[in-house]
């Protein structure tokens, strides 16, 4: 039988600030990434997170990313290897505390932005990252984009990896996204997110934008968060692949 | 037997700023209270100051503060006990990461600066802190100052705790530390350090600037790190109290 | 005949979170107290709140608050005179370069939550602010609390000031605001707003918890801008003063 | 008769921390470029190294950096044209604003870093800084590597440029810096500093690690303050200067 993972960034509200509305998207997913401080979230609102995601029975992960809360992480930092260790250890920690006092376990962790797209490529920093993960909790889940770097380096690591697979975005023919700046990088209408999700879980495949089908290996399907309908989106993807047979469930079952 | 553990805050380096020397520190003091980005230290200094206490058989504790680097954690903030739990939870987690990671146990908290001070007093503040603690983990040992609401928090939140003394400190008739402003409140020579420690671990006590003898009930003395001629002192402290008889331990040993 | 300034603390947003709506509030308001990137705003929101206020003719001011980005500034801090005095020169300096480069004059500057109402009451650090204030340039306006110690200091530094008044909290006997966690301190009816925003700019006065008339020396009214609803009242106070006769205007024009 | 202006990073200090020996520094450079609280520094810092420049007779300028405290600026970050204007504008404010309080004019503008480093070679972004500092002030004069396109930019910016030399750096055959990690990169002997410096104050040209000599156009001779024995040497360099009839005096006098 079919089973995927559906997961979604949360969390990164901070302070004053509101971001997102995770406890509508907390119904759909099954593992949430949530912020730790660096890009976005804050103690307390990663707090809250956790409680919300354990209340829905989703999954916890950390969602570590650059120390770069005015460029949301999305901007690139030259960090050494050691630094980028330094700092996913410490954002997971954080974390980690906070799912102890909520008495809930973490599971898995999804490195965010600039930093996820460039542990896609760059094999040093993707094994660094994946040495800290395991340095910290070897029973965690790596999730990184399907086929990358980091899910190479994951399982050198001798980590459960997860791979990652996007429910609304055009891929090219490596396998990579297609930058948002590309017309038709982005899936606006449900129709087609329905359809990429639905060929994801049952096919393992996507069509790439050349039209060529491209097997992918994906175990999690990232839901964006962020923005308007978000959480409907999110709602509508959950039923359908329910409506096809697959299992929506935490990665951590069969991984 | 009299026995007594000798704490020092380290690493409060930050970046490409040095402070304190921790290396020579290392060799006299049984327990290390690590600063954990907020007030102090990065997550590089914290890796490498947990490797340093690690090698030097030092038991490590975190050591959290105020969100203000600047101020270097000793300017008071209006904090909410939720908002103070939070950041407590989320620096012990931080630095138990780091701990995990080079496969040495977090064993203590104590916190740091204008939040230690405030602790000492403000029996909400102090209990949010010590249930903090507790959530994260039941087995850590809270440290505060000797009689203080935090040692009391503790006590009620199920934590093991640890009261504080000061060895170059002048304490009033209340026990708490005469504000350093006032004339003769820190002790510079080494005798004076030298007869206070000593009647702290042998007689529980302290003489007070009044004159009178007060019983303390001290498990650790704090000796400062960043003041020149920290690590010589310390060697000295210690030499001391072991040639009079006074077994110098972690104090998980006899919590 | 009289007249009246409204102001309202505007370019709080910060990176990717946006907050209040300022496009809607500035065809209100006279004059913009743009947050320094502290407690709020960014350099990227700064230069553009400037250009949004000065494309609609509304005189720029400095929000300078406390470095609490998670806490928004709300939350007190113990600075001394001296860092009270360096941060508000920093956050000033800040702004103003970027109105320079907008070709807009720096008018006023008003301090910002937790440090505002430090400031009504704790005339030494009163007296530090304004006197920063007119070290960068002796021509800025400083806005305080009617009759607070920061409107008094700002007057012994030289300054022209402004006293502000709040279009929707309530009064106590001292002219201080009722804090908001009492039952009817804020005025959510717009009756209510209305009736106290017309008393404050015809007879300069304040009808009190109490139910007395207090004499208020008000130059400008403090409207909301982080409220549902904030821009419609703000264009409602402005239509209901201008109809009574009385002239909105920046408070530059007569202090 | 040759005139070269001397200059260094100054108020790299932050909170707790102390960086450089400022004071002696002071007595042997022309200008100096005071950290703005991104890379280093913080406003009190800055005020203080303010001070001791105008005491000094020391020209003012600002040396904005990446917004990156715990890797000191030396980190690359992906910033847009637009993001760097506004920091670099900010910055330049900040320390606008404190030099104003003191009463001495800010003369001029040196990227820090990393920053500095992407600004000789990156044309679109040299422009964009270029032109923040021409919006901030005109008269500015705009500090980079000799031969840069930052120099280019701010010329076509209409800003009075300074092309910069190193007194302790290895030049490669395009007159950029030798990476500090080749052997060689960094002069150690006193003696090879004097040499590169006179050259470059009278002959305005260095020899290159190849052996060649090259013309570089140099107004301005960065000295380093870090380093043990900076201002030993400082002084030395610029008793050396004066002894082979080179003018030591601000950038600003000929420029």
């Amino acid at each position: 039988m079919n089973q995927i993972d559906l997961n979604a960034d949360v969390g990164e509200s901070f302070g004053q600030y509101q971001l997102g509305d995770d406890a509508a998207l907390m119904t759909a997913i099954t593992s949430a990434n949530i912020a730790c401080g660096f890009h976005a979230g804050d103690p307390g609102v990663m707090r809250r997170t956790v409680a919300l995601a354990a209340n829905n029975g989703v999954a916890i992960g950390a969602h570590p990313g650059y120390p770069d809360l005015v460029g949301f992480g999305r901007r690139d930092m030259s960090l050494s290897a050691e630094e980028l260790q330094d700092i996913i250890m410490y954002q997971i920690g954080a974390l980690m505390a906070l799912a102890r006092a909520a008495g809930t376990p973490l599971n898995h962790v999804k490195p965010h932005g600039a930093l996820y797209n460039r542990l896609a490529d760059d094999a040093a920093l993707a094994t660094a990252c994946a040495r800290a993960v395991a340095a910290v909790d070897q029973s965690l889940i790596l999730v990184g984009l399907a086929g990358s770097e980091l899910v190479r380096a994951g399982r050198a690591a001798g980590l459960r990896v997860a791979g990652e697979a996007f429910a609304d975005r055009a891929y090219d023919g490596r396998g990579r996204l297609l930058p948002r700046s590309r017309p038709g990088a982005v899936y606006h209408r449900l129709e087609d997110v329905l359809r990429q999700v639905e060929r994801l879980a049952r096919e393992k495949s996507v069509r790439t934008a050349q039209g060529d089908l491209m097997e992918i290996e994906a175990d999690t399907i990232c839901l964006h968060g962020d923005t308007p309908g978000a959480a409907q989106m999110a709602t509508a993807v959950r039923r359908h692949l329910e409506s096809c047979g697959v299992r929506v469930a935490p990665m951590g079952e069969w991984l």
